[in-house]
């Protein structure tokens, strides 16, 4: 502790580029010695080799760049940001300028407490963020008139496809042709084409009016407004198509929804949008939530996470995850759709933007963008003879002039746009589309009626017409307005002042355990440090703040990042090429698959449809093979949670010809180093198979080995696990994969290219489709990544993976004489996470593995993953970024759960009554009467620490199957809240 | 609710620029017409006619600019900011570009957890930032040697002159004479000068070794690192200075320290210093938290506040200020200081700084700085015939270097620094220094060497320079080492990873209520909103790195900025000018005097030195009134709390020709519009005094009357009361001063002028003196304040305090059936505030008010101000900010309260076991074995909606006289803390 305040030395080495190993990995140096004493081992190095097996070890370091520190990467990309242009972008699809509240941005958005929360599995502390998100969906459900809601999808795109999906399944109609109204946003067009292909569907595209046979297909997707901006009654379209048994869902917009009759009035069954411009920046494409609503009937059919309204063993009203059974990692293959992580992050910003406005100032915000709009087409009117054709009379936000063929006055009118830093988007024959948005004021209508027509209003026209009335009656027609309240629900209005909404935030924050608290040991996620310096430049105007159609010269810096990032990233793995489009990890492993099928179809290999999965996979594996039409066969594991070798030569052999690809997760989602490993791939490349890996464990490889050598064809990375963005409570992720060389052409299409395409019946053109609504995913936070490889480099790339592995060793080790570690690999170590076996509980002694994942709420400790990928088990990754002090709190407290089931094994506890079973405990059930055969400090305070910063469970037990029982996911009724804020 | 969707209608009714309004005001429509209905008024505007007397009111609207929505006044604020240039600066005086950490600057600095906090008066419920000082005070103590620390000063240059105070009161000495190191800071010589001029005391400025005649005066400040940059032993001067009977004060630099001797082993008696380096932005000047340390035998001598460890009354260790009878709001004009609102946040900041970056760290730091300075000379030096002269050869940070008279040698170096944007201090002679710092890196250090020499180092040269041993021994002598250890308390090493630190800052934050948690209704401190947008511009780089010695030219910005923030609050107060000097409300009562006493003395009547003083007044104003050298008379209150007319007149009449000045506060600390306030204005100006008021009640006066219209000269803003500034949990605060004309040459002059003339042997030119460190105070928070302004507009401010009065008089008209309110004023009503009269209760109940307002952190909330300006009084601000439905919340609590006492009253509770005296109740105690007669769930839930976020006192009843009884004021012992992090 002592320094050597010795002034000698050259300066390098104080310069301190890899400080930031020292902020991201938890173990200091002696508690690095201490943790590998335990473990027999003289050094770290020494514990690597004896854990992953030789054959794939890399010989060598990384090629990536030193090390930075928080400081100089920062300033490194900033420079890269100032390469960026921010332009006032009214290029619409979707995609708005919008104005992110400043309470929720600061209180939000760079708000550690919201953005490292885990997916609410556990529902007993996470009510702040499922009341949010019950918030989304009752926004949903009343914007869109349909009575039901999910809580987030992934984006437009994707939403529209499961959409189509859901059609499908609820569907009498023997059809296999879905519609799409050629009005639908491009990019939409072309994730919902990708995914019929490969479902075996048709899409048909066309206009809704002229083109539709009811008869002829088993569903529709309409589009109003369109992305034109032309507002459509389909009521007429709906009927038909029900009267012929078929469904259909309309694309629409949350705010122009805030003026129009409701999809619900026009009968539609579903309803998808997307919820940026509630808030969210446009970030180049994303992460932004996307919704769904619809008829109450086809609740159990949604894709998606739903939160659902329950009590709990107290009684009192809790919310948790609604109808989990439909979900991938439950229901497998046959899951209403491979989604998993969500936009939970985001979705909740939606509604506290929806609950920061309130009714009265949505109304506000959508009549001003309607106004501004008029006032537009009157300016432009004003121009006379110079004016091009408003091509389109009826609008809400989007507006297109029509300056006919020919292209010079189109030309002109571009150029003069580019000249006032203005993007606006360019329609087939010579039209210009323009989406206004909150963030136009009457200077920018000014600019755009010049960059228009070519004259300037003169200051008097122009006050004129911001005085005037400037109704428009066709702009809106009667017939199209909404009668209906919008976002009556109290919690709308209830924190009208910022003080009431803060405060209403920080309630909700509160609720939740999140890593600011605690580690959250979870195996299906790695939850490790998301440093202030790596979210910082989320919230920088250049990153945040581009159109995904912003032309390329205006997104210099992002170009560059994603190139840098893209190289670092197919070094990582070892393999050729990167596609950052995949915004999540089953996003990732649906292009993976769609590359290996696209490839497999190049080389006249179509007919491959089985793919090979281990039984003990993730969920979202099968889920995302039976999108892409492959047959799953199921590979067993061994006893020692290997593969079953002799099983996959069996399946091999048996599925040789039409063997498409084997699908397996490395290290295992046993936790293991499958030695294995190179063998199986070898064989199922005999057979002409692909092998995809999920790079979900990436956590235990990175810099360790390389996915590419190990004999995979792509793999997928999770950035949310092992590059450090945030798990958002549920999102968002970020799924890119990376390819061999010979995949590299069949990598997602760019969506807005294929769309355009699709909707000029150019089809053809499209392959190997698109997976997501944007080019390059949620490009906006794929700066975090870059900022946590950019610190970490080789080196510390490598450290990560070392202390992950040691920490779980260190864990196992402390715990396998209490708990039995399930499965280890060679010389007993494991990788980066451990199973304790808890099966024999239950029958021994009444307790389940579920008591001892709330007890450790008690505690203070967010349980591990509960059951996956073996029931009655629990799952433990603990990062490299926790310190041996917080794992040594960790295992203290599962050791003290082991000395009280050990009671309840003998007696000294009631087999009933006892604190693993009652957990976990509220503040409320300490001061009230105590029923008890144990104390409440045993409950409530089980060891001395608990008291520095006791966390206490909102709610007692939910009961989760009284909530599916009698769904409610809706917020509950008026009389349930008391007076609030406003 | 619902919305009327008219399409029709011109756009500016949908502009909505006075939307902040209703983010900033507490009560919505329905909730003011209910609040008015209880009172009685059909409008606000017939209550505000009740409670203002109409001969101050208002009659029109302020000429302020209309108000401007979040975005655009963001976007105005931007355009400024752009205004300003960030060069690199090396100015030094005590400044220095620095890093925030930034999970400081995300958790602690951007989080209105830490910013919204009051000063921790209610130790209970503020035990984390009490725990935070604690460190801040330990970091003191360790760097420079001396065993006690206070919990920061407002400035280096304030804390060097309240150090002369304190030599003053310490020294046996007759001397008045108090010596000065010409080595000194420019800044801090000029406010010592002015401290010592009006303290009757004559400050000898000189060089130490030289000119120092020990047995001359009773004190010294010693400067080491100096100005320039000289390293200095003191230990001779010292032991010299103490064989004389006299003290000695050590000023030096935190950095510095961790290579250098403390002050403590050369023998001072007192240390002094800016932690501003440690992670604090420049921000033009400030806010940044000076700190001081001390003997031991010194500590009830110190000004400022203290933090020391005591126990609550369960035994457990508890913090909490020590020593408050040292300070003003008890000790009036007897205390050791006017200081009150210190730099808390600040302080915080710069002990997370040490805490983050520990002992290791901060070593690799400081070597760091030194190491770039050493590099610096080397590659002048190589620059052979063209290098100017190093002036010093011991040094840390700081270099000069001498280009010899003539000056073209000198200027065409300073060219050459401007044109790489880098800032140099000009000294005589010829001169020009440099202050390296953190931020500095090798590329830096090269720019340098080539604007001092011309020559830019060839690659290899600098490359050499970099990789060889750059030891230069002389830089820092052997015997000027530091040899003892650097923080070595384990809490400076125990949260070393960030997840490990993030954790412990949310720990300390969650152990505090703050104004996210519910209403904070101080009398004594105005505690509305902080909003979001407001704060975000104090984080941007173009305000927050500009040195306070920037040129003009670079920081047009801040002029502009200031400029209109002035003339703004020139318009709210009805004055002429304002100075931003002051850096805390009392720093402005001092300089409101000093230009009083500065234009009396001009005017030839420099003989008047009484202040009348009315004894409701807070503590600050006899404070200050006793620094200015005025004597204190104390007017009486009569039986409604107004001024004694009668006592006035004749306190007038007999110090009619020693009247300096009445300081009033209006309305008064009684909460209540005194009527004859225009009256006794008039008599003091007719018997040739001036009126000085406070304006820390202008929450109620802003947009409804003007200090200047009612009668006084002079008042200060308590821009961290009125205008929004977040308390910090106890500073930084800003206290500008507004005069009428004729004073407006007597407002403080330039620190940096002033000081540099004073050394330089002029100091006839610094009347009227300086009152702070920087020209423009805390110029940085100013943001906050223009933002508030520019967001409300003329009709925003007054509604702001038509609903501050609203809000008062529904809480006084609620609770007065239960507690009579003290004093009112005309028509029963109060201004912004009311004082509950709980007298009665300890001698009819048993119950004081000190266990009503810890029984109110059982409900949820802060207590209001305890027993000021009356004993045994609750005076309550809610503030316009609250909503009706967290008034009535409040008002509920209180009644319940009421209904408490009631019990105990009859007897259906103990008189001495009950939930009032056993207040407030820990999550601890409730979980332990119960001995009392009333039950958990009255003690800890005692209200239905306390459950929906039921706030936990860390601590029980702390016990303050045990802790002053045997103080301790740093971190508890190393056995205390349990293994932590790292």
């Amino acid at each position: 502790m002592s320094p050597d305040p010795s002034l000698a030395g050259g300066i390098r080495a104080l310069l301190g580029s890899d400080e930031f190993h020292a902020r991201h990995l938890g173990p200091g140096r002696a508690q690095e010695a201490a943790m590998l004493a335990l473990l027999g081992f003289g050094s770290r190095a020494e514990l690597i080799r004896a854990t992953v097996p030789s054959a794939i070890l890399l010989d060598g370091p990384l090629a990536l760049p030193p090390p930075a520190t928080e400081a100089s990467a920062l300033a490194e990309l900033r420079a890269l940001a100032r390469r960026n242009e921010v332009w006032r972008s009214y290029l619409g699809t979707g995609h708005h300028g919008t104005l992110t509240p400043e309470p929720i941005r600061r209180n939000v958005f760079e708000n550690p407490g919201w953005y490292t929360a885990y997916t609410p599995y556990q529902a007993e502390v996470a009510q702040g963020r499922l009341e949010a998100m019950l918030n989304f969906q009752q926004m949903v459900v009343e914007l869109t008139g349909l009575p039901v809601a999910n809580a987030s999808l992934l984006d437009e795109a994707t939403a529209a496809a499961e959409a189509m999906a859901v059609c499908r399944r609820a569907s009498k109609s023997a059809s296999q042709r879905y519609f799409a109204d050629a009005g639908t946003h491009p990019q939409v067009l072309a994730v919902m084409a990708t995914r019929a292909h490969w479902m075996g569907l048709e899409l048909v595209v066309g206009d809704a009016q002229r083109d539709l046979d009811p008869a002829g297909v088993f569903g529709a997707h309409l589009q109003t407004p369109d992305t034109e901006g032309r507002l459509h009654d389909f009521s007429a379209t709906i009927a038909a198509l029900h009267a012929a048994g078929a469904l259909a869902c309309v694309g629409t917009d949350p705010l122009a929804l805030v003026l129009l009759r409701t999809p619900g009035e026009m009968g539609a069954d579903l309803a998808i949008g997307s919820a940026q411009r509630f808030g969210i920046p446009m970030g180049y494409g994303g992460p932004h939530a996307a919704f769904m609503s619809a008829r109450a009937e086809l609740v159990r059919m949604l894709p998606g996470r739903i939160v659902g309204v329950s009590k709990d063993s107290a009684g009192n009203t809790a919310l948790r995850m609604a109808l989990q059974t439909r979900e991938q990692h439950i229901r497998r293959e046959k899951a209403t759709s491979n989604i998993c992580t969500a936009q939970a992050l985001l979705a909740n910003m939606a509604a506290f933007y929806a609950a920061y406005h309130g009714p009265e100032g949505l109304l506000r915000i959508a009549l001003r963008v309607n106004a501004m709009a008029r006032l537009l087409v009157r300016l432009v009117a004003q121009a006379g003879t110079r004016a091009p054709t408003l091509a389109h009379r009826q609008y809400f936000d989007t507006l297109v002039f029509d300056y006919g063929p020919g292209g010079t006055a189109e030309q002109a009118a571009l150029a003069r746009a580019q000249a006032l830093r203005i993007n606006l988007r360019r329609l087939d024959g010579g039209r210009l589309g323009m989406s206004l948005d909150e963030t136009v004021g009457i200077v920018d209508v000014d600019d755009l009626a010049y960059a228009i027509t070519g004259v300037r209003s003169d200051a008097r026209a122009l006050e004129r017409a911001v005085d005037v009335t400037v109704a428009e009656p066709e702009s809106v027609p009667a017939a199209l307005r909404r009668r209906s309240p919008v976002l009556a629900h109290p919690v709308f209005s209830m924190h009208r002042s910022e003080t009431a909404f803060v405060r209403y935030l920080k309630r909700l924050e509160n609720r939740d355990l999140s890593l600011v608290h605690s580690m959250i040991p979870l195996g299906s996620c790695t939850m490790k440090l998301n440093a202030a310096a790596e979210m910082a430049p989320v919230g920088w105007p250049e990153f945040a703040d581009l159109h995904p159609l912003a032309p390329a010269g205006q997104a210099q810096g992002y170009g560059e990042m994603l190139r840098q990032l893209g190289g670092w990233l197919a070094e990582i793995t070892g393999f050729a090429a990167v596609s950052f489009q995949p915004n999540s990890g089953a996003q990732g492993e649906y292009a993976g698959l769609l590359a290996i099928r696209s490839w497999q179809h190049a080389r006249g290999q179509g007919h491959r449809d089985v793919c090979l999965i281990p039984s003990s996979a993730h969920g979202t594996n099968p889920a995302s093979a039976q999108m892409m039409g492959l047959r799953i066969e199921v590979v067993a594991c061994d006893a020692a949670g290997n593969i079953d070798a002799g099983d996959l030569g069996a399946k091999i052999d048996q599925h040789r010809d039409r063997l498409a690809a084997l699908m397996v997760t490395y290290p295992s989602t046993h936790g293991v180093f499958e030695p294995g490993i190179h063998e199986a791939c070898a064989a199922v490349h005999e057979a002409g198979g692909q092998v995809y890996m999920d790079g979900a464990n990436l956590n235990a490889l990175a810099g360790l080995a390389r996915p590419g050598a190990i004999g995979a064809d792509v793999c997928h990375l999770n950035l949310h696990k092992t590059f450090c963005i945030p798990h958002g409570g549920g999102g968002p992720g970020m799924g890119p994969i990376a390819v061999a060389a010979h995949l590299a052409p069949h990598l997602p299409s760019d969506p807005f290219a294929a769309g355009a395409a699709i909707a000029a019946g150019r089809s053809g053109a499209q392959a190997p489709g698109a997976v997501s609504a944007a080019p390059f995913g949620s490009a906006l936070i794929c700066t975090i990544a870059w900022m946590y490889i950019r610190m970490m480099g080789a080196d510390g790339i490598r450290k990560a993976s070392e202390f992950a592995i040691l920490n779980a060793n260190y864990v196992a080790r402390r715990l396998r004489d209490h708990f039995p570690v399930l499965y280890a690999g060679q010389g007993g170590l494991v990788a980066h996470e451990c199973i304790l076996d808890l099966r024999r509980l239950k029958p021994e002694c009444g307790i389940s593995a579920e008591d001892v994942a709330k007890r450790l709420m008690d505690y203070g400790f967010h349980a591990p993953t509960l059951s996956f990928p073996v029931p009655d088990t629990l799952m433990i990754e603990p990062t490299e970024s926790e310190s041996k002090a917080e794992l040594d709190r960790f295992c203290d407290a599962m050791i003290a759960i082991h000395g009280e089931i050990e009671r309840v094994r003998c007696g000294t506890l009631d087999r009933i009554d006892n604190p693993l079973r009652n957990a976990p405990h509220t503040a409320a059930s300490i001061a009230a009467d105590w029923p008890h055969g144990y104390s409440r400090e045993e409950a409530a305070f089980p060891l001395p620490w608990v008291r520095e910063a006791k966390f206490w469970p909102s709610v007692a037990r939910v009961d989760n199957a009284a909530g599916d029982r009698s769904l409610v996911c809706t917020c509950p009724p008026v009389a349930d809240y008391e007076e609030g804020g406003a």
